[in-house]
């Protein structure tokens, strides 16, 4: 394999993959929690690989197709960390029936009902975790909320295995400092354990409790009655987790190879790279320093610095100077090669349906990862 | 086949296609003009054969992927509309071996002598247009510009066709008058005609004269001198369309199916179609009516009044009453089925892999069209 000739492609660096997954790994290690890593961000098989030395172990999903495409793989302890529609319930009960452990979330009564008369009628055993809010981002109950042994009843009583909690502490992509960073990740912990313990002294064994959240497995300090850290972001990293201080610009392990193909309007590059190939995600557009639609960087991977992305069509990208900085466009002739580095690599990511891999900076691409996509 | 049990998928009502594709074929034919789609919204050859009436005939794409994927199904003359990088060129020229008229596109004098270059060392005819900027929305020379007779002069002396002139009045998804769009519309016509003017004053056949938008397309009422108009956008239309009053809200032939999965933060719903499904395009950001990432009707496509998707992440859409608006949550249970009308259909369109196609609303699914993908 070589690097290709025609942009743009998603481009990983294994090299910063590698020190990303054993960053989080070490952290963990110190904090004595397993990881069950959260594939929907890189939905490939090799990162994942990485993650547990070149083996397989527990993951997370966020669609059956995640599910099934690692079950392929040898995968067996795997978390749907999607509430579950009841209308999932057979292809679920398939993938049971396969010899994978597959657990579900739910958060109402309704869910509860639909599982418990699905697992009646079928005879399969599906054990589920309850989601629980720990601050308002999304879905979940409330740990001190009564739908929670409500919930955890309805299932028990239908002969459904009440597997634990899990949380996912979405506000912490809006915390700025390490010392909110470290707030959120205990809260998370905090408000998961107290479901827990709460269900357990309804007399549900409970033995999961699930956190997780790129922003939260890297802040927190303690996880004291914690079971589990799911993360899956921190495999690439991105802009908005830059943004708030949980990696560095060069820790960003992907980036959209694009070429110059022209002059824009104003002072302004055209590139073959539009939101087909990066997203239209804005997820700095309410951080201190919004990075628009992505940083520039050289083939080799300098920042160009002042140099971004800041529009797009659907394969063409606009790249301008910083707006509000005073400086000359720099001269990128039509051809030159640049990256884009992403706001949002999952939202990158899935643009793609590959990426191409180099071992490191300055070495060719010398891999291909196939991604699964769709549902 | 039948109407999918799990969601989200992506949903064509076919009977919208056909009702709009013939829109616009009577509009254009009452104007004398051909029509060249561009494919890259619907990405699939069933509703571009639609186009016309079953057979093929010249088409716009985005990519060389989709050039090769309608070139397999029998289409010979592709205009390829976006700038041409160089290191495309290659396959540029082997789709030309196929047989394929495939058209070029390029504004600046550096992809002339890139093109030039490449054509004498192979000797593949690669013709070209020359893109114009008529509205300053994008890439493009300006008609008036010395450079345009500059390109085509390095183009024909290094014995490349000159083809015509080409633009695409981008700005016209900013005119929100009947007025305005058809004063982009003969703006875009008057520009390029101009441009085409020059060529032939310059010694050029430059016999094609190509403009193009879904909003000038249906919005001109003149085209003299113009060869082809492109549209793509129009055969599913989208909440930016109806916006801009090109279409109604009951025009749009594509939705995301979604379930109702729980209750999300505050009075809201959560869905189990995020961002994965809808694309996370907000081009109604800016339209006096923001349609935030889509408006929500029932299974059978009506529209529920003040409920929108405010909010998504991955896998988890977030539906609630209009901001502004005070009124009560619709009562819709866990397991409930809603559609999720597109911002813009070309993004929403790229996160799915096929469509799932009923002849008409009332009807089940019964086709599914596979799109092409990647580069």
């Amino acid at each position: 394999m070589t690097t290709p000739a025609e942009t743009p492609f998603a481009l990983v660096d294994r090299a910063k993959v590698e020190r990303n997954i054993a960053r989080l790994r070490d952290h963990l290690g110190g904090l004595g929690v397993a990881l069950r890593p959260h594939v929907k961000t890189t939905k490939a098989l090799e990162p994942t690989s990485m993650v547990f030395g070149g083996g397989t172990g527990p993951i997370t999903v966020s669609t059956l197709a995640e599910a099934e495409f690692f079950a392929d793989a040898g995968y067996t302890d795997i978390l749907y960390a999607v509430g579950i529609a009841p209308g999932k319930l057979d292809r679920v009960a398939r993938l049971k029936q396969r010899g994978v452990d597959l657990t579900i979330l739910l958060d109402t009564v309704a869910q509860a009902q639909a599982v418990v008369a699905f697992a009646g009628e079928h005879g399969t055993p599906l054990p589920a975790l309850i989601e629980i809010d720990s601050d308002g981002h999304r879905g979940g109950v409330l740990p001190g909320d009564p739908q929670l042994l409500e919930i955890a009843r309805v299932l028990a009583d239908g002969g459904v295995e009440v597997r634990g909690v899990m949380t996912h502490a979405g506000e912490s992509y809006f915390a700025y400092t390490p010392q909110a960073l470290q707030a959120a990740a205990e809260e998370e912990r905090r408000a998961t354990v107290e479901a827990a313990t709460r269900l357990r002294e309804g007399g549900h064994s409970a033995p999961v409790v699930s956190v997780g959240s790129t922003p939260t497995a890297h802040a927190a300090r303690d996880l004291s009655g914690v079971t589990e850290v799911r993360a899956g972001n921190y495999v690439f990293f991105d802009l908005v987790m830059a943004g708030i201080g949980v990696c560095t610009v060069d820790d960003i392990a992907l980036s959209v190879a694009a070429t110059v193909i022209g002059h824009g309007p104003g002072a302004s590059l055209l590139t073959d790279a539009g939101w087909m190939a990066t997203s239209s995600d804005r997820g700095t557009s309410a951080q201190p320093v919004d990075q628009h639609l992505g940083i520039v960087t050289t083939s080799e991977g300098e920042v160009i610095e002042d140099l971004v992305m800041v529009g797009a069509s659907q394969e063409h990208g606009v790249l301008a100077v910083r707006p509000g900085v005073e400086r000359e466009l720099p001269d990128l002739p039509v051809g030159t090669r640049v990256r884009i580095l992403p706001i949002h690599a999952c939202a990158t990511a899935a643009q793609h349906d590959h990426y191409e891999v180099m071992a490191g900076e300055g070495e060719p691409v010398s891999q291909r990862w196939e991604r699964v996509h769709g549902w």
